[in-house]
């Protein structure tokens, strides 16, 4: 039942890395919203393998397919069956650690929960899966923009290994993100990190990094508390994204060292309406957006995969080494960002419908 | 909706700070566990009000009544209600700021939200929510160390400002914890935060910190990919929690600087059974638990109130300025410990049920 | 997990007949909504026992405690939960039966399923269980009556034992109702039905009957395909209620004998509105409210508990012959008819806030 | 969010008539369960349109493909996904009555609801969505052969508008009830039945009747109170299914001219188990299985679709006639008989997982 996320715009994905394809059913996704193969597919172009040199040479076109649910050219209200074919599969690379655990892999892990596991590549723990959150985020912002016209959500690398961007989370544009191929709108910084994963990938290592997400133009009010907190739910969203091991809204760790006194996010009306003077909540209070731009980070480890020998064990205990094939990218966060960005839609879209269905206006 | 958490083991928390009282009903807890009051306050006592000097001195017993589910000391498998009754509230001390947005507070986001809010103290925002979480995780813990001989789950505060402990995440013990009133188990490091935490009292002022946690003696398989993974559970459960600005497993952020061969946990077969040479993955791989102690760590900010008077606005959006009155903590920590604890418990809980669910044993 | 109902308006009930009392949690009520206490003890005097002298004599009050979630005579958005204290419990009159297996009641799959049962009363199985759905439902009715102003939900008993009313569901009121202590609104057949029940009550015996219920004034487009329908959540609901063996919607089980010329509803426009000139359906098709009256008929089986000796088993599977003492109900239906209303309510309420959600308008 | 059913044994089913294809996710089957495409086939090919010539001729050979969560045979414990594509659509046949609303069906409904509707076929309220619940029922039945050796569930044809056969529920077997095409294991009644659907269909119109179902050899304590009692459950899933208009359980409605004494099940002990002497109760007590063969009936409606003309209006609200083409079947009840015992395979599996979940077993 774990791969279902959502109450109201609800996914469920399913599909291996290896074997019929991989995709997604979307249900609940309101009628009548204009919806083509194309917008899915923008945004799949965007996290598909092989779009650049510094990652993963697995040759997919990761085309999309609408099975169901659209209509004309706009939804129907049902559910939207999404579907996307494997491809350059290549099961015969794996045959020969079939029965050994990768280190930091979830293969130990699977076969310990299921007592079962494909070996073939990653199977379910591979980043394949994402495409179906990717797929389906991009409905989730066709929704949002109906919703919110001035809705944004922006994702972008902020850190790789030790270089670390400086990046304004206010002005940053998709178009500033996506002129590099490490996704970091920083372009002095953007040349060192990919220097940085080029040469991490000659030498058969990974790095890992941060991303850093703005959503912008949403009302305030979304979010449900007391468990559906919306940063709860961003960063239940994002550490569900395969590498993931930290998450932090606004201010962040960084609050831990400041003082209420620094930290409290002073109110004000500005244009007409309520603004805080700082934001250090990250746009988000009580667990309720508060009409500021939300900014969250993702910290993601290391790829697992790398080129160099390892000590591990087989799945009958015995000690071996292992020096895992198969094609990997030396650092996930280029193809992590519209990865983020789809996780950030689901959340706000499924919110934002929970919000409709509470507001019944002032009809008395 | 968003009062509830958990699938299997389903809990749902209810109540104001100001009002009838708070209390909690537990749906899904196995029947046949021996359940009295007492172990559900002797939890409480460690998150209640005014049990030492560096925690608002609101005095509330907190007396835990359980009106269902139980019979003959042992639960029935049928809804755990639990009620504390609110007594030391005091309304009055809240009506000179029933029309202004306190900073960093939830006034204005309820206000957004709901466009009513239950101005006598925090109301549904107010930190007391948090006693039905602590009661089901007492309820948790108890079904957890049914189903898990060693099971334990200990947090305590690792840093408070700039003051950090050094602390064997491996070793420590909730005796340890509960030795001090900080519940630092570094005693030094704990003198320290105690009088920083007084003088920012003195100072009219706040600090915030971080709290680790360390999960012990559970089986590998728990979590349930690709949405409900083990991190994406915790962080969820621990920032729905009032305060939290960043969650972290493992190595954390720190693994943002690390490269693949550094952070990979090489597996070995010790003591018979399979472990990791290092747990930088915080014991979890793949989202699945892998049998080594899970740790993570959570960021909480300085708390809002503070009595120092502040710039803010009215309902209505004239500027004005705020001295907030009522009695708060100068430092969250001490008493989130226990709160930390809950969740986690609530998080395992769940999943170790869902893992029993789908585990049919040997074929027949 | 069994103990919620709802999606959006979502509720859990509580308690067992015999302990601190039963109760609910009503999760995802929208904000600003009147309400008191006043409003929903009305409706649990309509299924309180001790009502009339057709109904068990057990002396409960049952007055309905809102401990959180209203503030100001308004609700806040936040989890309305209401208790109701048990008073006059009588568990000695349960100790000679310990140990035995009452005919068709729910001692021992209780005893299966949990390998442990309250024994003092009914327990969990209990009618006393319904509290908690009524209150909610007396709160669904409020939401409902906000969202559509000429909604109304009327139930009615219309046949006991062989005893069978003629009643017009499109004119019948809730006055008409509530005129007889039988709950049925063919003043003739209500007579005979009462002496009937007053026959079976000194026989010992126990009889059952139908109930109909009509929901008049809402609007197409209610009910969720494919698995949500509105006559299939509308079962679910009522076959939950104790003592329900049947449920059918429009024509019903008689449909099975007629052919499709004369069983289809042919539209019309009338009243400028989209009509059908008969209601087969009963107000639903395709799973959605077409705007016609729904109207549902339930099948109540005759009181397990009889003042009658019985053969049954102990516990421990030995033969054995039981009278069962304990007060109750010769016929369940009068007390009944409140709780078919509450649970319709509850279903059609949870059913119009789903369908906000997704109703975004011609905003384009 | 209403295409998902069950909450361990979760499915999502989509899909329109035409269109890309149906199918259906399965997430929460346990793994390792051995499962190949003829598992499902052979259960989709006993409700495949075309299979005799009482059923409708559309040619459509639904053949089902795996995409994911089974391995070498077995089930991996990821979401199962299951594709059949439509072949024999023919959207030109439907659009004379592009704006027309055919009197029964939902194609006003959907319009109220969706304000858009997929007017090729019955869209989604299509009997095609029903192929992804008879693939999904068919792995159901597979986990619960291996949770009960002595699992079965079988259904039948007990009655075709006023031709009622005789059946003992406790004998029948699925092969006598897929020994004639019209699925009514009483040979004499089933040539009848026959010859009326043939006669029915000549005339141009269409006749319903009734399925009667029982479930055999499981446990007793299978069924979740309050809400999620096994007839409420039970009674959801076959309503849920497109003609359906009436569900009852054991006694039924029968119950309602009985007296207590005659309608309870007295307890004995029967080849060393807890037995009833009857089974009025149909299995389930108190909403929980209690040993006995499970029996419940389906009353189903005179199929929609009948070649006469018939008045209607268009969705302009102008009057108009209708004689609506498309290929369709005068009874239903023959291809409804696989998906009631899929529905009922469904609710079963998703109960005997939960009560796995809480079932701890010995203290220790």
């Amino acid at each position: 039942m774990g791969n279902s996320f959502g109450q109201l715009f609800r996914i469920t994905t399913w599909g291996e890395s290896h074997g019929g394809g991989v995709g997604v059913v979307i249900d609940g996704c309101p009628p009548r919203i204009e919806l083509s193969e194309a917008d899915i597919q923008r945004e799949l172009d965007r996290r598909r393998p092989g779009q650049s040199s510094i990652v993963t040479q697995r040759n997919e076109p990761d085309h999309a397919e609408i099975l169901s649910g659209v209509f004309e050219g706009q939804t129907l209200g049902t559910p939207i069956a999404i579907l996307v074919r494997n491809q350059d599969a290549d099961p015969e690379a794996y045959k020969k650690i079939v029965n050994i655990f990768r280190p930091s892999h979830a293969d130990y892990t699977y076969e310990a929960k299921y007592g079962i596991r494909n070996w073939q590549g990653g199977g379910r723990a591979s980043a394949r899966e994402t495409i179906g959150r990717v797929a389906a985020g991009a409905v989730a912002q066709l929704v949002l923009r109906r919703l919110f016209p001035a809705f944004e959500v922006v994702a972008y690398v902020t850190q790789v290994h030790e270089v670390i961007a400086k990046i304004d989370s206010q002005r940053v544009t998709r178009a500033d993100v996506d002129r590099n191929a490490v996704r970091c709108p920083d372009e002095a910084a953007a040349k060192i990190m990919m220097q940085l994963i080029d040469d991490v990938r000659r030498e058969g290592d990974s790095v890992g990094g941060t991303i850093e997400c703005v959503i912008r133009g949403l009302d305030a009010g979304l979010g449900d508390p007391v468990f559906d907190k919306l940063e709860a739910e961003l960063a239940k969203a994002t550490l569900s994204l395969p590498a993931t091991k930290g998450f932090e809204i606004g201010s962040g760790f960084a609050a831990t060292v400041m003082r209420g006194s620094e930290h409290n996010d002073l109110f004000e009306t500005r244009d007409g309406r309520v603004r805080t003077t700082t934001n250090f909540s990250g746009g988000v209070q009580g667990g309720i957006s508060n009409g500021e731009d939300i900014v969250f980070r993702v910290g993601f480890k290391p790829t697992s995969t790398i080129a160099r020998e390892q000590q591990t064990i087989t799945s009958a205990g015995e000690e071996t080494t292992i020096e895992p094939g198969g094609r990997h990218d030396p650092c996930v966060l280029p193809r992590a960002v519209p990865m983020v960005e789809a996780m950030a839609a689901l959340v706000i879209c499924d919110q934002a419908l929970r919000q409709r269905a509470i507001s019944l206006g002032a009809e008395q």
